[in-house]
């Protein structure tokens, strides 16, 4: 990730600030505010700005429930028991911003969470930056054979180095192409100055998908958790995930309570079927139990057992 | 407004915050934070937090449109470009939560801006306060004659005098009755210490749509200023333009500028249909233009006369 | 419940309604489409119209997962699958619309659910029917001891006759005055002809919350899904899931295989946490395991126990 | 457009369905339901389903409104107010559902909107059509110079044909470098049965924003007229605006009376400042009225006189 010159100074600029405030604060997410986080080879994630605590989920909580909540305890205990009944209003009391530099494949997944604010660079108004993803070699997978939507083995070798020169050359290629019909250079140059150059709306989509696209990306913590249990999951898709890492490690400084009962709820957590449950039951209760008596699918049965590391896998 | 005396050692405690922020702070709002703004006989409104000020919007405009908005010379030149044409995701970028306690029956019309987080005091949990609504004499109206769902002349004498004791007896002996079902006061006294009391989800329900609740409620600046463009309205019923009315204040103090530009394009603003612009164009031009000729029903043209103060009227 | 004689015509003429469509229909959901079903004492639940059925869910998940999903052999295969791995975009492509009456504390509840359209009869505009909820004395339970917002034992006897009694009195009383303040009788006879009606958006205020509204109510079956498993489950209240057990019919009678996997899935579903995980996992394998041991709380302790109908419970 | 044998059928088979249902129908939109309506080179829309027509939004409003709304006498002229009047619930009451091919660089402009649900085809599990949009000549137009997002003179000659060539071979050479990466051809065919391919997921981001995509889009007639608003306006982007006319013209056979109202008040509309209305009210009255005593901005009076065609801009 290289900032230019001007993005540096802005982000120096913004991390002098020194205001005085009557709200509450999250002394650990100050610390990295405004920061530009690397992510993938030239993204990053920016905090931006928040409001709330973990205290702000409990406040909330407690106008809810009235002088009814008074009986728990402890503010951490009333977070873990609105995390594990899936309550879901008091998270959405605490709101976070994000500035992201992302590739735009994996913009269009990160887009489909719709609950969120967005203000995305325009390529209507304004030339793309010069910068494409190219995956590390040690993420460049096959097609994976079993799951319809995943990663297998590792590419290596020649066929390694072929893919990823297409990428780069056929990356290059049209960005060039791109300046090209637009008669202009990424840093403001005239081409030609005998010609116009082709609309900006229309020259954009020359471009590649691994061409990188930056936003303001805003939502509260209800929903910013829904996106991290999909994408820090690790079904998602490596690049999203390595986004999605970067946030959960803000969430721990922003909320730290909240993202204890995260963990252990939602992420280290499964769900059970009614079928399911009754298996469990069955084994717990040492009956016998095996696939046939199930009443379960073969890839259900094979899913519950992988979810307690179990080998009884049936193919 | 009464407020209890925990409720002002709350207020005080918050108050008296005061932390370090790297984050944007808006100092005429900082002022009013946490307070108490009365609203109606036994309402308020207090800001709890905020998120962003007048530059947050311009700066994520400014990401949108890249160097492109380089060109508007000033931020309040750019806000008031993004407001006219109705621009929306860069005023999303700001976040404001209220606390506010209100009548029910104007909480049931508040809650239907679906776009807006909330916790509400549950009457499930805890017991609602012994407080009701009722209305100054001044806002004792009649149905409106000629307005479905508005008021007309006020009442007054003798039969206003008959409404306010019925409203108020009514209320009371409700509430009453309502402790008496609990078998428990308000401030949590057993009423008959050998009965159970009925569980409070049902007891509510002999509660009168005056009573008081109260609830946080969050939202972006976009949806806050559809919000009051519809409820700081003449034609909104004047109970909730009183809670708007207020609220539209605490906006003046925390996005001035946008707040200026909402005065100007919205509240003061009026649309033209196709057919209205024809009608305004001809008067411009000093054609002959009528009722008759316009191709406006009779209740669009009287609309469209009182929108300029003109006095064609046509019944 | 009691319709009026214009209802009832209403539902007859729509009931005859034979319109030819290329539309995919849900044959067992016609049958009962328009029908006033009872719910509460004056309550109903009618569905006015729907879109898609369980083909589309599928039509939908084949589009996103393109030739990937020829795979699944059957439909039902994998809207079983879509469900368990809470897949939720194809569950969105169906709606449905119903029109529902009910008592205005529970609208408050249903109301909190966000995604959904709602036209509710605005008592702004006209008078509320002459109708209160009033419980049936087996749903007349005392405040739960153990559960802040639940229902405990039967409450009965003269206790029960005397709750009853205020239920009734209060609500005629509130609504008698609430005729005379509009100075018109609900079936609309003005009371005295030389007085005017204090304006109905004021006069409403003195009616109790156990007065009947209604409202036309549209979602995806997605939300309705998760509306019904937090509605229909035992720990809602009473009164909304009266109405929540309708809807789950509706739903067995317009998108069976989606019904099912709902059932399966959702309803006989429970989740483990991380550490709940690791104790189920003992167990199975034999271990000691005991509270102590187990690194959750009393209260986690007593649910997971629960969940299995396991008796080791701590208190 | 060219379809496939095996959509041409499905479209057939879809088209020859002939169900009974109590639901209303749109008789109009019946007759092009399911039919692929081309846009574009290679894109289309199709209708794929609907819920309600005109009669349902007044359906919902007489219930909103009770007895009140019988005084306006016909269903046309309450449709009218409601969009006059800017009422947004009852238009929330119909829905309608489309399957779209489109270019992904539109797709990245329409997903924007939110209020909608979305099903794209998913390349991670599936390959993409050979299949990218290139401009007709006509429209390839240079940058505005006068607006920072929109088109100016059109290109031609050898520079049009240039651009042309570029685009066509970059899109070609780079999915064939697609294929070559995922060793697999659209059609299925392995290339080098020695190798694996790489992972679907990484592979697509090779590919340009001009390559097709399909997706079915729902949602509601209200958030269907403000997408339209905006994407079948002059200054939305041509490509967008392509399939918003189509779509436009399902609205017509679909719901005709609010197709009326919506062209005569949003599309045909204006809206007038406060400073603007006064501007209008002086010049009606034949008080002198320039642009330095306006209290307008250069631009905004420009703006404004443009609106009327008249002739009075600053420069």
């Amino acid at each position: 990730m290289k900032l230019t010159n001007e993005q540096k100074k802005e982000i120096k600029d913004q991390q002098s600030q020194n205001f005085k405030t009557k709200r509450v604060t999250s002394p650990e997410l100050e610390k990295v505010l405004y920061e530009a986080l690397p992510v993938l080879d030239h993204g990053f994630i920016r905090v931006i700005d928040y409001m709330g605590d973990d205290s702000s989920i409990v406040q909330s909580a407690r106008v809810s429930y009235g002088k009814g909540t008074k009986k728990v305890s402890t503010d951490s205990g009333l977070i873990k028991y609105l995390m594990r009944h899936r309550h879901s209003t008091p998270f959405e009391m605490c709101e976070i911003k994000y500035h992201v530099k992302l590739p735009i494949f994996i913009a269009r997944q990160w887009i489909r969470h719709r609950t969120a604010n967005v203000n995305e660079y325009s390529a209507r108004y304004s030339i793309l930056d010069k910068e494409f993803y190219i995956p590390d070699k040690k993420n460049l997978a096959a097609q994976s054979t079993s799951n319809r939507q995943g990663r297998g083995n590792l590419i290596n070798g020649s066929q390694a180095d072929n893919i990823l020169n297409l990428l780069k050359e056929d990356a290059e290629r049209n960005y060039n192409n791109y300046e090209k019909m637009l008669n202009e250079t990424f840093d403001g140059k005239i081409i030609d100055e005998s010609k116009q150059g082709l609309a900006r709306e229309l020259a954009r989509m020359n471009l590649t998908l691994n061409s990188y696209t930056q936003w303001y990306w805003k939502t509260d913590l209800l929903n910013l958790l829904n996106f991290l249990s999909l994408r820090a999951d690790s079904h998602a898709q490596y690049e999203i995930r390595a986004y999605a890492e970067i946030m959960l490690n803000t969430v721990k400084k922003w909320v730290p309570t909240t993202y204890e009962a995260f963990i252990d709820y939602r992420v280290g957590g499964m769900e059970l079927s009614s079928k399911g449950k009754k298996v469990i039951k069955k084994m717990i209760q040492g009956e016998k139990c095996d696939y046939e008596s199930s009443g379960l699918s073969k890839r259900e049965w094979n899913e519950l057992m992988s979810s307690f590391d179990f080998s009884e896998k049936i193919v």
